[in-house]
């Protein structure tokens, strides 16, 4: 069962792991990413883009100023768009977001609003007729959009946006202004130096009356000399934790007229004489929603994975302290407490890409339903991707910290690429719906289940039909080498019920002590942790069921460890929810704390095993410790050369400063 | 209850927050600081420092390249020691942090590890000659030392390093050599490029025998030119998670002479001929120990003060979305969902800076017995600043991270400083002790303290006194008002002395079924439990007793219930200990919860008042975000003009890569 990234020369620490493997990794690979074909054509990508120098960073990206990060960006953007012909694009979740990741490493550029938001909302709101007039020419890149909602002062509220555009019907165009500081739009990528174009919401005001948040196509750039045209301020918001590449822009107006023709008018609609034609129908704009996230779960399951990758691989070349006295050093991926850090991040890696590709899978589904007029799923999977959304972004962000945590010193070097994934997938907690306001917006839908449940009158599909069960007395658990797929379901699915019907009661009281709203605010904690134990017992029940797939025992094997590492870690994490009542004994929460150690030492010959089989070539890691051949010291010497301070031998701070200093110090003594 | 902090101009709704304060915030932080005139001193420290502009940055060191930074620091540095009569050197918990924290934000400089690890090495280990001969030259910053110990491939397992220092009798020398790559030194601050002498730590070699890690002066840079002396490879080791204006370096010896008096000889010596002196008796340098570990603690809870302290400001003035509908949009600080994230990390500042103040109490008292050679409490403190250290710094992280995400997308803005404080705070967790081998350090002791327990022969200090106690069957809690300090005490003490045993008898078990050693590893992650248990026992009894102290109700009240909010917090989150056995029931654990949220609500009116208490000027917090008076949105705005990326109207992205772009795209069409 060799491991196909064997190599003469690798660290043999690394080499022996390898060789311990009780898997094929490629097999491993192919039932991850759904199949050979997609493994090869992964292999295609990655030449291909290794074969193409303008694709390429002239050195890692860590030594550069922000000033350079951004002309990096600039540059590999055109050049990755001339070649996107070698994708297929209809696939994003695929290859495109591979491809994407291969060039861009783990950063924003020049025209990722554009085509993930600006040239959609024109697709999805526009009528026949602007479609006509802008969609060749910003599918072809012959302007570069944004999408600018988000203001200073306003978030998730869309209602309170500030920037108006009043219509007049003198001129027949919209005048579009920010009247306060706070109502300048804030956030959006590519808005401060890059966009020439922005699909801009604003309140609309005709005939006197304000008639909500509508959005308009608003030129914001003069085309040749890519000057801000007159009546708009635009600038860049400044460095940030992370997307140091990316020119996440501020926009005020002062009186900026557009023409009627720009408002986006598919739905809602502005005559030339200023009358308000409403929407015939809402908009369901869900479906897009679900896919989004569908893309960020699939993000943050390899962000996660990467990590571990690293600190898996780190771990076993790194070694340090002795556990048998005169036996050498061990390496640091034997402690158990390592382990401990380590292994659950794996499983957890796995639970959420399988959970990625489910929910795609699910969006696909629910959008043919669209097409027949069936919107019975939609709000479930709704609710749904936004609990997932919430938790494991968070979930993933937590992970990534304890993963760099584990590699001592070396994991704050940016050598070692934590600081990268941590900021860049910690940020999947904020943007596209706030965490908690996710939770809160799932518990929602959970709560409105509950009430059916208890009227009598639920109609539930699959995800939340848990909760028309009649209640468990006790865990199903005999021991944890009998604990099956059903038991385990089972109890999380008696943990979530109880949870959402308790917040359920806790809601209704508080509603009728204070108000709905009131009431609602002061259950909100009960609320987020129904929505909590709902999404883990999504993530459990999808985990198992994905590798009760897998038909080769040799890949069964090790990831039903996983399943048991995560199902075990969950419970003696919220040990008090399963301790209540005496759902479980306490001799049996002993015995899965048992568990939890043996999964861990049945793991650990096929740690790096693996996490080789998620294929991330060094090309996309981009870390110098994670290396496929283990022989990471020499590399950071030659990493820590290119540093900018090592450009010269002796730094201005010594003539200027700190030689004068000391000097004159010495000549007093 | 007027709070001074009140200024006309200020944002409504930070002054509504004030006014509603049930307390004055000046004997607040008095009572936190020890003292009216400790908070005098502070005010005139402020007032200095911001009246000498070579103390400040001539812009926002968010943007500033990294050389930039360094040469910032380099000359601040300077000055700042050249200013250092203004304040009592000898208080560097109190006076010495504040001020070096005005002046150099979150960041080292050159000579962080001069003063803190080189100075203190050579006065620890040197013999009288050559504290004649280097000491007042350094002192005086004649020279920039640092301490070079860690090595690439070599962190905490000391025996291992690999760096070594051959005495050669013909020339009465020692020569320092770097046999391999892992052998470089590596991260030692200031010595890339700033320090032109180190202590280094190397292997003894005399008569051809080993004798162990040694330390030796040597010096590397040349005096007049700074460029470093032959045989001496020194250099940056590049950008990191934070820390970035500090030259963490890289040092590699070849066959390097240095004269044999620069060994540091005041236990072991090494004689003209070679002959190898043993120490007499052994270093007893665990009290510097414990002394940089309360700094430590004193500088976490002071980060993750002024993160809540950020956060808690912004969500006051920060309004989005309406809890009743029509009445406005409301200040997020309302929503208990907000209120949950960011109160407990308000107590969690407190009981940690209490806890700072008690263990460099316990310092001053151990050293007072040292000097009367009574070593009796020395292991025990030892012990307990090892696990404190480790608890208090993950903990502190994950607090700031918690205010950072609850600030929405401006907490991911470098303006908001949450960045730069998590970054500095997260490194904690790994330098001075990485936390899982500290964790593991303490329950070495506690394991020891369990042995004679066990064996009816305990001598144990305060701190440890409760594992002597019999054990309890049931938690003293009856209700949430009737909770009293004794009663809460009780109950902690019940879970760590639990944990304790059971890590003990886990231990025993395995040692008897496997070795010493692996058994130890066995029960590793028990260990870390039950370091942690005693850890958070040790918090919250600090926390109580120091608050029971407060004589003045007004301050006591709000402290209380921040003590209440702690232990529930605590209880909830370790809520499967308290279950088992039956310890507390299902109907307690479910009041404990309701405590929380009634801590939640009585805190509210007070929270910008608690923050406030904690004394930071607009200078020293360096948080657009946090501002003393709530005017955060133009001072965004502000600072956003700042960029580097806004220096130019259009960026050369534009006519080498987007424009032409664009301009083919279009001719096509």
């Amino acid at each position: 069962m060799k491991n196909p990234l064997i190599k003469p020369g690798d660290n043999p620490d690394i080499t022996k792991e390898r060789l311990a493997g009780t898997f094929d990794i490629r097999q491993m690979g192919s039932f991850l990413y759904g199949g050979d074909e997609v493994l090869q054509r992964r292999t295609k990508i990655l030449e291909f883009v290794k074969s193409i120098p303008e694709l390429h960073d002239p050195f890692p990206v860590d030594f550069m100023t922000r000033e350079e990060r951004v002309e990096n960006v600039a540059r590999k953007v055109v050049a990755m768009t001339n070649y996107v012909d070698f994708i297929d694009t209809s696939d994003f979740f695929g290859e495109g977001m591979y491809f994407q990741r291969l060039i861009m490493r783990r950063d924003l550029h020049p025209l990722s609003l554009h085509f993930v938001m600006f040239l959609p909302t024109i697709q999805g709101q526009g009528e026949d007729d602007q479609l006509d007039e802008w969609l060749s020419l910003v599918a072809a890149r012959g302007i570069i959009g944004t999408y600018a909602q988000t203001e200073l002062g306003h978030g998730t509220n869309l209602k309170n946006l500030e920037t108006t555009a009043t219509y007049d019907p003198k001129t027949e165009e919209f005048v579009l202004h920010s009247p306060t500081i706070t109502s300048a739009k804030w956030w959006p990528g590519a808005l401060g130096k890059s966009s020439n174009y922005a699909v801009v919401v604003a309140q609309l005001y005709t005939q006197g009356v304000c008639r909500g948040p509508h959005p308009f196509i608003v030129q914001i750039r003069d085309l040749e000399t890519h000057k801000p045209l007159k009546g708009i301020r635009v600038g860049d918001i400044g460095p940030k934790f992370g997307f140091n590449s990316a020119d996440n822009g501020f926009l005020l107006f002062d009186n900026y007229r557009i023409p009627r023709q720009n408002m986006l008018m598919r739905y809602s609609k502005v005559e030339k004489n200023g009358t308000f034609i409403a929407p015939k129908h809402s908009k369901l704009s869900y479906g897009t929603m679900v896919f989004v996230r569908s893309i960020m779960v699939k993000d943050q399951a390899t962000f996660l994975a990467e990590a571990v990758c690293i600190a898996i691989r780190y771990s076993a070349i790194r070694r340090q302290g002795e556990i048998e006295p005169g036996a050498g050093e061990v390496q640091i991926l034997d402690y158990q407490t390592q382990q401990f850090r380590l292994f659950p991040q794996l499983a957890r890696a796995f639970a959420f890409m399988f959970a990625a590709y489910e929910i795609r899978d699910l969006h696909m589904k629910v959008s043919e339903q669209l097409t027949e007029g069936n919107v019975d799923l939609l709000p479930e999977i709704h609710a749904l991707s936004s609990g997932l959304k919430a938790v494991i972004t968070w979930e993933a962000a937590q992970g990534i910290e304890q993963c760099r945590l584990a590699c001592g010193g070396h994991g704050y070097s940016l050598a070692s690429a934590f600081p990268d994934i941590y900021t860049f997938a910690v940020a999947g907690c904020t943007y596209e719906g706030e965490n908690i306001v996710l939770l809160l917006q799932m518990a929602r839908f959970l709560m409105k289940a509950a009430e059916e449940v208890r009227g009598g009158k639920a109609r539930l599909a699959a995800i939340c039909e848990y909760l028309t069960k009649p209640n468990s007395l006790h865990s199903r658990f005999t021991s944890c080498s009998d604990y099956s797929d059903a038991d385990i379901i089972h109890d999380f699915e008696h943990i979530a019920r109880k949870q959402v019907f308790r917040a359920y009661d806790v809601l209704k009281r508080h509603r009728r002590e204070t108000s709905a709203e009131e009431g609602w605010n002061r259950a909100s904690i009960e609320l987020c942790k129904a929505s909590r134990a709902h999404v883990r017992l999504y993530l459990v029940r999808t985990f198992l069921e994905k590798v009760a797939t897998a038909k080769d025992a040799s890949i069964r094997a090790p990831l039903t460890d996983l399943t048991r590492l995560y199902a075990f870690d969950l419970i003696t994490t919220s040990l008090g929810e399963f301790l209540k009542d005496g759902f479980i004994s306490d001799a049996q929460s002993d015995e899965i704390r048992q568990g939890i150690y043996r999964c861990l030492q049945r793991l650990r010959p096929n740690a790096v095993s693996l996490v080789d089989s998620w294929d991330f070539d060094d090309f996309e890691l981009h870390s110098v410790l994670g290396r496929r051949d283990g022989n990471v010291y020499p590399a950071l010497l030659e990493w820590a050369q290119m540093s900018q301070l090592n450009k010269t031998e002796v730094l201005p701070t010594f003539e200027k400063y700190l030689g004068p200093m000391m000097k004159e110090s010495r000549s007093k003594l």
